[in-house]
């Protein structure tokens, strides 16, 4: 078996039975609460981590891109929802994966873009299963639940027989991090989604679906009564943002960068690694939460957290390690030329982008290189 | 021709004519102060714009990884400098593309590793030509010229004949912005390397290169004496933070984001768009300058820049579009849903990363499609 002392660094580590703890937790909650559970893939792109989720139980997945959808039908998973709004442009694309016997699902959130869809769909006389995306937090996209636009779309979808539900994406989640106001996040996202798939139903109109989901409230839910389907994604690495939400704890993180110490600026209390902004990504997602962690969390070789040592700042590929509060004046021997660290990111989805493949590893040997898509 | 409106997008946008002209100024500026110019394709990482580059004049290439180094030396690109310093662990990949016939050189900055790259070039009777990284600005790696360890590093790599010559990067430019201060960095960038060149021949080391650059210093120094190459990259492209730097102008940034309006929420005077962070970067380079642009500035589908909207925020596969300063209350009718823009990105570096090939576009049509290497 290759040891992590004989990989190229940087390196992107999946620690694989933290991995499939945290698809566990996941899996265990969603049947507890009697959901489906549909993983978005956006996090990891990789065959062997959607695998390790249908395998657990998933009915399906979410993916970001069409280019995914592609990818992971080729794999021969059938069930996928495109989760980002679609326009006319993309239809062909959309329409080309369900006559080869995809599954897909797509989302509206605007009588342009539901028209588009309903006059492509009677054209082309193809189904394109529609779910309208819902605003429940202000956040991003989607139609208020209480809006009149929202019966508009569901009724230029249903003309052409392609509206199949709503969904939505409580974002403004990540902002949060007290038990309380997780809780209370996940029952208005909730509540929303469910009273826009009522006033569909008051009106007649299908709703078969209702989709809900992000981490944080997907791990803070108390019950998700008239939900059918929840969609989570970085649960199944988790890093610090999620860590300092307070939905995982620093045991649980499945992703880490390896990374050689390449040099030092004593006086200033440095060591230079070999991974910079083009390994760790440039996320700073810890920064205007309670404890900022820079550009990671600085951890040994075997993945234990070195207390107060951060990626301080980052080149595109040099990143500066400190010891955050007090300057390290024996650096050069904490961290002599040549040592190799892990680090911990802000952000999964951003850092695992960030890498062509990664290191499938069990303790200190790697099991597999798993590759990751990646593009439009 | 393919034309802009059937790309997918998002997509990365070339505009050819602009990265000619960056190319040929850069080039004749160097010319001009009588220097080898060595460009780090480190942000374009693709061939065919290292080849106008070399065919401009360019003598030999930088790279910032390994990886680049294999894969523009089997494109045929022979002189390659790896400005990252080096380690034991690398030096076997290293060899292996000197013993391919590569003119790769390498850096160090500390006598730990001089001693490695000495003892592995005397056991393998192979030569690495070695230069040491001089610290001119205070802001990342490399040894002080006056420091006692510039000599005691020198000699190391003496010992086995690997000493080449010396070499710094004034990364500090990127936080000035008047030609005064960036005349001044350029040319303590330039006494500072050459002063430590001369302490090296001082005591009888030779020191062949005198290798200098950023894209800022590159384009303010007044004179080179004592330079023997420079080194820049981000100039091919240009970008928002070397506009605010003032190295350029908004009409000559050649790389943008291509995108499609695909939603609103018309209250908030909002458009969100299918390019996201995934396809901007997480960087925020223009935010701590005088004009911060968000994720990007916003132009039309032409290329021409829309005053004051920008790329607000940014999720995985989501941007928000806003104008600055007073709310756009039509935002609907200015951008309705299909509308395509470009964005110029905060740091090309880092957006040009996010994209597996580039589309090099002549006016509103698309010449060809250059791929991009990534990984390590």
């Amino acid at each position: 078996m290759t040891h992590l002392a004989d990989l190229n660094t940087p390196a992107a580590l999946v620690d694989t039975e933290r991995m499939q703890r945290n698809i566990g937790i996941m899996q265990s909650r969603m049947n507890a609460l009697g959901v489906s559970l549909r993983p978005h893939v956006k996090t990891a792109k990789s065959l062997p981590v959607a695998q390790a989720q249908m395998q657990a139980g998933a009915r399906g997945i979410t993916v970001s891109t069409l280019k995914e959808a592609e990818q992971f039908f080729a794999a021969g998973i059938r069930d996928i929802l495109y989760a980002v709004g679609m326009v006319a442009s993309k239809l062909k694309l959309a329409a080309a994966l369900v006559s080869r016997g995809c599954a897909l699902k797509i989302i509206a959130d605007n009588a342009e873009s539901a028209r588009a869809i309903a006059h492509f769909c009677s054209e082309n006389g193809v189904q394109l299963k529609t779910l309208i995306e819902i605003d429940t937090d202000g956040h991003r996209a989607g139609v208020l639940p209480d809006s009149p636009e929202l019966i508009e779309i569901g009724q230029i979808l249903h003309s052409a027989g392609a509206l199949h539900g709503v969904m939505t994406h409580a974002g403004g989640s990540y902002a949060l991090s007290t038990p309380e106001a997780l809780q209370a996040m996940a029952e208005q996202e909730r509540s929303r989604c469910v009273r826009a798939a009522e006033r569909l139903r008051q009106v007649g109109l299908p709703c078969a679906v209702v989709s809900v989901g992000s981490t944080p409230t997907a791990l803070s839910a108390q019950h998700l009564e008239g939900v059918t389907e929840v969609r989570a994604g970085v649960y199944v690495f988790h890093d610090l943002v999620m860590r300092n939400i307070g939905v995982c704890s620093e045991s649980d993180l499945a992703l880490s960068v390896l990374t050689t110490v390449i040099g030092h600026q004593a006086e200033k209390g440095w060591a230079i690694v070999d991974a910079g902004w083009m390994a760790m990504s440039r996320d700073r997602g810890t920064q205007k939460q309670a404890c900022d962690f820079g550009y990671g969390q600085v951890c040994d070789v075997h993945g234990q957290p070195m207390q107060g040592y951060l990626m301080d700042s980052a080149n595109q590929e040099h990143g500066i390690i400190a010891r955050s509060g007090s300057k390290d004046d024996h650096i050069t021997q904490t961290l002599p030329v040549g040592t190799l660290l892990r680090i911990f990111p802000n952000h999964a989805c951003a850092t695992a982008a960030q890498f062509p493949e990664y290191q499938a590893i069990h303790g200190d040997g790697v099991l597999a290189t798993w590759p990751r898509f990646y593009g439009w």
